[in-house]
C-alpha cells in the first residue's frame, strides 16, 4: 500500500542499516525476528511526514526519532503478545511461541532501550522536548493495554471508556509521532498540538472502522476471519453500544448470545448482526468514526502551512479509511 | 545500614514525593508495592555522592537522575522474578506472585518508562548524555540477564565468561549511577571514566563475595539459607573453579555432587565444601574479589579531587565489603 512511498523506502533503509549485536543470540534474536515481520511502517512515516509538513528539509535529523517510533511500537506488540497468548504475528509465529515467555519479556525490553537509543541520536538540542513527549505517550499506551486488559474482565464498558481506552492504546502513538516530527523542524506548541489532535482523532476513527470492518469487511480483503471480535465476545464500540440500547427481548437475545458455546459460529455471528441491525448501532459507529474522521481533518485544515504542504497528510488519511480512489 | 544516612534521607524523600495515578490500578498498583518494599537505595546514593565528589552543591538537580536509576532498578528486578520464577523480594510476594505475571510484565514496562521520565527531569543541557548512558547501561543489564539465563542451560561456564555476566548484570549499573553523578558535576571524560571503573570493579567484587557468603557466611547475618547456591546447583565463581580445576576421583565426586537428589541438604553442602577446601576456590575466590576491590579502590584513588571528598565513597565501600569497623 505504502511500500513504494519515498519516506517509506527512507524508513526501510534506516531500519536496515541498524545493527544488532550477535550475542546474547536470545536477546537479539527475537528484535531481529520481530522488525524483520514488516508492517506498514505508517507511525516512522507520520512522523517524517510532520516534519516535512512544517517546513523541515533535512530529513537525516528526523529519522532516528521515527526510528524510535517504530521500536516502540514492535516493543509493545511483542508484550502485548506475551499477555494475549497470541499465536501469531503478521502471519508467523509470535516471539513467545517462536522462543519462549521469558525470550519475549526480555528482549522487548531491550527493544524499548533502543527505541531510547535512536531517540538519543537526533539532536541535542530536540532531545529533551522528544523525550518528553515520547514518555507520556510510551506511558499512556502502557495505561490503554491495561485498560484493554481489565475490559475483559469487567461486566459492561461504557462507551466513554472505550473511547479512552483506545485514544491511549493505539492513537496517542500516532498523534505523538506526528509531534516528534513537528518538534523536530521548530513548529510552535499550538501547531505541535494540532498536530498532535489529528493524529489521535485519526487513530480514535481508524479503531472504530477496524471494530467495524471485522463485522462487515470484505473477508478477502480485511485479511481476518469476519465475526472474529463477535466469536470471542470481544466488547467493541458494536457490542458495548448494543449493551446500552438492548432492552426488552432484544436484551435476552443479546444476553443469550454473549458467551455461549451452544451456537455454529455461523449462527451466533449473524444473530449477533441482526441485533446490530435491529438496533442500528453498525450506523452509529459509522457516524461515530466519521465525527472522528471530520476532527482529524478540522485539526489538520487549522494548521498553518501551505495547503499543499497537507496533501500528502490528507491523501494518507484518506487511505487508511479506505477512502483511496 | 545506611537508613540515616543525609543522602539516604534525601533520596526516600524525594522518592515519596512522587506519585503515580490511582487507575489503572493493575499498572500502578504494583509499582508503589515494589517500591514500597524497600531496599538499601545504594544506587541512587551512588549518583548523589558521585555528583557531590565532584564538587556538584545543588544536589536538587541530581534527584531526578538518581531516581530514575532507582526506578530502573526496580523495574529490572520485576522484570527479573517473573523470568526465575522467584516467589519472594525483600520477604514479601514478588508483583507476579501477588498479581500475575501479564500485570508484572506491564506495570515492569511502565516503570521503566517512568525512569526515563524522571531523567527527563534533570537539566536539560545533560539530558542527552545521561541519556546515553542510561541507554548503555540498561541494554547491558538486559543483556547480563540474558546471559545468566543461558547459564542455566550450559554445561560448563568459563570465569571469563561468568565475570563479564555479572558485570553486565550487576555492576554497570553502579558504574552508571556513579557516571550519571559525575556528568550532572561537569566532570571531565576521564573522570567520568575513573568513577565508572570505581562502579564497576567494586560490583564485581561484591557479587564474587556474595558468592562466597552464600557458602561461608553467618546465616544469622547474611540473611538466607548457607548453601543455598550449592543446593540449586548455580554456577558461582566456587563452582565454576571447581569445575575447572577437579580431575580424577575429585572431578568424580562433582560429577556425582550435581544434580543429585540422593543427598540430604545438609551432606551435599558438606560434601561440596569438601571439594572447595580440597581445591581451595575458597581462597581462589577471596583472593578474586580483594584483586577487584583494589582496582576499584586504585580508580577511586587516582581520580583529581581533594582526598577528604572521598571519603565517603571509601566508607561506603568498606561497608559494602563488610570492612566497616
Amino acid at each position: 500500500m505504502f511500500e513504494k512511498h519515498p519516506y517509506s523506502i527512507l524508513v526501510s533503509q534506516y531500519l536496515q542499516e541498524r545493527s544488532f549485536p550477535s550475542t546474547p543470540a536470545y536477546l537479539y534474536d527475537p528484535i531481529r525476528y520481530i522488525l524483520s515481520l514488516g508492517g506498514k511502517r505508517i507511525r516512522p512515516m507520520l512522523v517524517l511526514m510532520s516534519a516535512r509538513l512544517f517546513g523541515k528539509e533535512d530529513l537525516n535529523d528526523v529519522l532516528p526519532a521515527s526510528c524510535a517510533i517504530e521500536y516502540f511500537h514492535n516493543f509493545s506488540l511483542l508484550h502485548d503478545d506475551i499477555m494475549d497468548k497470541a499465536p501469531l504475528r503478521r502471519g508467523q509465529p509470535t516471539v513467545h511461541m517462536q522462543w519462549n515467555d521469558n525470550v519475549a519479556i526480555l528482549s522487548g525490553d531491550a527493544l524499548l532501550v533502543k527505541a531510547y537509543e535512536e531517540l538519543a541520536n537526533s539532536p541535542a538540542g530536540k532531545i529533551p522536548s522528544l523525550l518528553r513527549v515520547f514518555n507520556q505517550v510510551a506511558l499512556e499506551v502502557c495505561e490503554g493495554q491495561q485498560m484493554d486488559m481489565d475490559f475483559e474482565n469487567q461486566d459492561a464498558v461504557s462507551e466513554a471508556a472505550y473511547l479512552n481506552m483506545i485514544k491511549l492504546k493505539t492513537s496517542v502513538l500516532l498523534g505523538g509521532a506526528l509531534k516528534m516530527g513537528a518538534i523536530l523542524a521548530n513548529a510552535s506548541e499550538e501547531q505541535q498540538q494540532l498536530i498532535y489532535d489529528f493524529g489521535v482523532n485519526l487513530g480514535i476513527a481508524f479503531q472504530l472502522q477496524d471494530d467495524f470492518l471485522d463485522v462487515y469487511g470484505d473477508p478477502s480483503s480485511f485479511g481476518k476471519q469476519v465475526g472474529g471480535d463477535i466469536l470471542c465476545d470481544k466488547k467493541t464500540i458494536l457490542r458495548i453500544k448494543t449493551e446500552e440500547l438492548a432492552t426488552g427481548a432484544l436484551r435476552e437475545s443479546f444476553e443469550n448470545l454473549i458467551g455461549t458455546v451452544a451456537l455454529s459460529d455461523e449462527v451466533k455471528v449473524a444473530e449477533m448482526k441482526k441485533l446490530y441491525g435491529l438496533l442500528a448501532v453498525d450506523e452509529y459507529s459509522t457516524q461515530l468514526k466519521e465525527q472522528y474522521m471530520q476532527l482529524a481533518y478540522n485539526k489538520l485544515s487549522s494548521i498553518d502551512v501551505a495547503e499543499q504542504n497537507k496533501a500528502e497528510l490528507f491523501a494518507l488519511a484518506d487511505m487508511l479509511m479506505n477512502r483511496a480512489k
